[in-house]
């Protein structure tokens, strides 16, 4: 198996890929690592299991996606998404520029036939620490019923090859739990996914509700996915900001703190996302998945196992049997 | 001044309300309270400054919010709604069926001349301990461009004289602060606001920032401030139950639990919606407001705080001159 990464994605790159390409490497030396980036002077050690493939340019965070990729033809992400279409790499890995990765996706990699929309799909912690899986996020601010429809589709089939729960149950992100609530989209997604046998629909899903884990996968339009994702990483931020002040506001708190230290340090883990690996771009015609921009080395990691169970499954293939399937409804 | 209160209203009524309802009489002389209920056996004594509004039907949470409204011509909801209307009573709180208050409010209190739809308005506790105004909240699941621009202005007057931030800044919810991110309707409403001088617009802010009160007032559409609203509550929630699985779990735990319990009941407090008082329904012709269903007698008697300074500062009346400036736009 072949995986290529962006040695430019993310806050602390380089360093944070190539450790964690490092720690890839040694667990699992039937996977080749195609580290994409602009200097091998990065990687000074020639290391077995890594190979490098050299590109000239970067498309940075602040670069508008679209125009960055069709210009950039020679930076780690374009590369990257090509190499996957070509077959010379099973599976792309970035942290860097979320949307120009999208972009880049869409025009180099391509969509599976029958999606009209990609969706990034990351896995938010919950409480049950199985963690639940979120699309669409924010690839697609807007969206159709119909494209609803499609995230459930590629999201039960992730969810079980990749996440490993069997039979994951659908849960479509609403205002309320009774049918009938919410926007003419949440309506017109409910009859859709209720007329759907292959996929196992739970009902609607409040937001309240979403770290208690009460389904699999979470469908929503990416505004909303986005509102929701970002909410979550925010509240939880400011509680535990605000819980260090209480930690540390005199001596004897201090005391205490150094009591609770191990289990508290637990419960932040639990509760990081990086644990749970990157977001793939569910729809695309391969495995490409985006890690965060906060990843350390163990998230980097984490990513290249992701991308492994990704490519070992055949998911894309069983994605493809997926929209076959739906093509004569 | 006369403000009215739902005796059925919320999932402690009627003793939570008529608890509240006491504390508040007791603190302001100046003001009668009537409280309206089924039975006046629910306020065996005769206390100043609190009278007695008899009904002869209850609004269920369950109910159908428009059907029920229609139907129970004598309940709580619906005659409190009234007395507003025919100035019996200068404001209205009701802890019950949200979307029959809203119903209620619309058929039988009205709406502002030139504001299409009232928006439900709560504060969010944010870490400077000031809070956010946040509207609309899934009064209404959709909006035009034009309903935000309107939820904004309302918010501005609101946020000003009632909650008494000066010169409030008006953020709008989006996925990204640059200008042009969004759906339509997040661009087409930041064109809105940045075109009207009289709103202090502030630009896009993002879910992960809202807890730090990047603003004093956050405009979005129902159906995004309601998934905002529920997942601040629900990661809040998820956050506390599993500290306190952590703070209990042994013995050595609870004595450092026990140190720290102070200041994390002050922060508990601190991150409690109840303590902002209720959440008003913004753009109808009197003062309305909505108290959590949860609310316990400090929550009604903090409305009750809250809707005496909405009836002495003129509130409506401002909102009203706001609107007749807008109207030759």
């Amino acid at each position: 198996m072949r995986i290529a990464i962006d040695a430019h994605g993310g806050d602390h790159a380089p360093f944070a890929v190539i450790e964690g390409v490092k720690m890839a490497a040694r667990e699992w030396p039937d996977t080749t690592i195609v580290l994409v980036g602009c200097s091998d002077s990065i990687l000074p050690e020639s290391i077995p299991g890594i190979e490098f493939r050299q590109v000239t340019e970067i498309i940075e965070p602040e670069d508008e996606p679209v125009r960055s990729v069709r210009r950039k033809k020679d930076s780690s992400i374009v590369v990257g998404c090509q190499m996957v279409k070509e077959k010379k790499v099973d599976a792309f890995i970035s942290g860097g520029n979320t949307g120009a990765l999208m972009a880049a996706g869409l025009f180099y990699t391509g969509r599976l036939p029958g999606v009209d929309r990609p969706a990034l799909a990351p896995v938010l912690p919950t409480l049950s620490g199985k963690g639940i899986l979120v699309l669409d996020v924010g690839a697609n601010p807007e969206a159709r019923a119909e494209h609803l429809h499609q995230y459930a589709r590629l999201g039960s089939v992730y969810a079980e090859k990749v996440l490993g729960f069997d039979a994951p149950r659908i849960g479509l992100l609403n205002i309320g739990t009774e049918e009938g609530k919410g926007t003419e989209l949440t309506k017109s997604a409910f009859a859709l996914f209720q007329a759907d046998d292959a996929i196992r629909f739970m009902g609607n899903v409040e937001a309240r509700d979403v770290l208690y884990g009460p389904c699999e996968v979470l469908v929503c339009d990416g505004y909303s996915g986005n509102i929701l994702l970002k909410n979550t990483e925010g509240v939880a931020k400011a509680i535990f900001d605000r819980l260090k002040q209480e930690l540390t506001a005199n001596l004897l708190n201090k005391l205490a703190a150094a009591i609770l230290k191990p289990g508290l340090k637990r419960f932040a883990k639990e509760m990081d996302y990086k644990e749970h690996g990157g977001a793939p771009l569910l729809g695309l015609a391969g495995p490409i998945i985006k890690a965060h921009g906060s990843s350390d080395a163990t998230a980097f990691y984490n990513a290249i196992r992701q991308a492994r169970r990704f490519v070992a499954n055949n998911v894309i293939a069983q994605m493809e049997e997926e929209f076959s399937r739906g093509r004569g409804e």
